[in-house]
């Protein structure tokens, strides 16, 4: 999928929400564990409640990961259906990986190529040679981290390099690399105020923003500051919506949550 | 296992050594191909002929994610054959993980108890609260990211913070987070000179080193400022060993590389 037909996808929806899909079988609706592949019962059951509400599902790696072979499974049936009944969702996998270029062309095969995801999202601690593999494939978005929505990001990010924090380094970095046209950046919703100094950089990329809801950002303001001409925003929620019943209405539920906040964002657009 | 046992098994084997299993379908024997599983076949082969010449084994799990469930699947056979049948060698999952709190937790269970490996590699870009819930795992241990062996570790690692080199921050502050006792970290051989330095940081730690061989970095000048009293060394050589021949012979032709290393480790252990 092209940035334009993701931009297209977002007016004709009047949405710019992404539905993150960290499934924890601590968490869903027990009636689910009875069923063969609870994990995926419980996306498809996300998704087909939830997908005129939203332009695109982000699913965390980890929470596929930590159930071994059987979450890997179920983590290609949903980006199978996805792909299958929904081609116009812009598809993220939130894997946070990078290393050496030999190896980043492996993890790019992995999700761009054997998973069909549109976007993968990638650390930037190891430099250009480990995030250009990824941005080698047409068509496909790599979504460096750049501001992230923990507490954890003082510790690194926003130290002084050169005068500079070192997440506007990156950010400033990253546009000199091949075929930067395909990037994209994690901003997270709980620093506001830092996007309007981040659209000095980069004034039209999109910028995948955690954090609003469960960690506490307001849509509001990261809109006031961080929208670009084209939108260039997608806002995540996942706990906020996948978990708003634990009960049998769990999608019905869901699709309440997210369509609060599409109404939210249509109101956005329309005084845009 | 506790790192006085890793410390143990070195001076038993005399061998500071680990192989990386980085297994490419494009490079491994042709003959391979026919078997069910070959990756597995692969890494079996490979352990079999040099178990006793190393200590630690290093799948990087994005040669196995690129081929999707069947790559999986081996990844988790490689780890199960590793600790039934060579429970003294300490397991590294290459993985270089790392996201938000709640997220780390479920990374931390796919490696440390969905695959039962010893230690995991782990990115910082994210600080504390993205590191800690790998760290809380008792005997567990987690190999943080400093300086690696690429090309883009002068993009932002070397990077001067607060008058200090960025990687070099990423050592001291790691050193304050809860668990630490549990770090370690990856420190690329191809700048040999930088060990002393971060000795001064670290005394002890135990640094994972890639880069010796194919990467062009020296074993003699990384040992001469990078070992410390316990050893606190682990060599990586994944090329250079397993693709050490393309054909029938190449588990022995693997065999013959590790033991040539292991036995400059052995000279280096015995004038110590």
């Amino acid at each position: 999928m092209t940035t334009q037909q993701l931009t297209e996808q977002i007016i004709k929806k009047k949405s710019f929400l992404c539905i993150g899909l960290d499934v924890d079988l601590n968490k869903i609706p027990q009636h689910l564990l009875q069923t063969e592949d609870p994990i995926f019962e419980f996306n498809k059951a996300i998704i087909d409640a939830t997908h005129h509400l939203c332009v695109s599902y982000k699913p965390n790696t980890a929470f596929y990961e930590a159930y071994g072979l059987k979450g890997w499974k179920a983590l290609e049936k949903t980006i199978n259906y996805l792909n299958k009944n929904h081609p116009d969702i812009f598809t993220i996998a939130d894997a946070k990986r990078g290393d050496i270029g030999n190896t980043s062309t492996m993890y790019a095969k992995a999700f761009f190529e054997d998973l069909a995801f549109d976007s993968v999202t990638v650390a930037p601690y190891m430099g250009k040679d480990s995030v250009e593999p990824f941005l080698a494939f047409k068509d496909k978005h790599t979504i460096i981290l750049a501001l992230t929505s923990n507490q954890g990001a003082f510790d690194f990010q926003t130290k002084l390099v050169d005068g500079k924090e070192l997440y506007k380094q990156v950010l400033e970095t990253s546009k000199s690399w091949n075929n930067s046209e395909n990037l994209m950046y994690v901003v997270g919703a709980t620093k506001a105020e830092y996007f309007a100094d981040i659209r000095k950089i980069i004034p039209s990329s999109f910028l995948l923003v955690p954090g609003v809801g469960a960690q506490g950002g307001n849509l509001q303001d990261v809109c006031k500051y961080g929208m670009s001409k084209n939108v260039g925003l997608l806002i995540n929620s996942s706990r906020g919506i996948i978990y708003a019943s634990q009960k049998e209405d769990f999608a019905q539920a869901a699709a309440e949550k997210a369509k609060d906040l599409q109404q939210q964002m249509e109101g956005i657009l329309n005084n845009k």
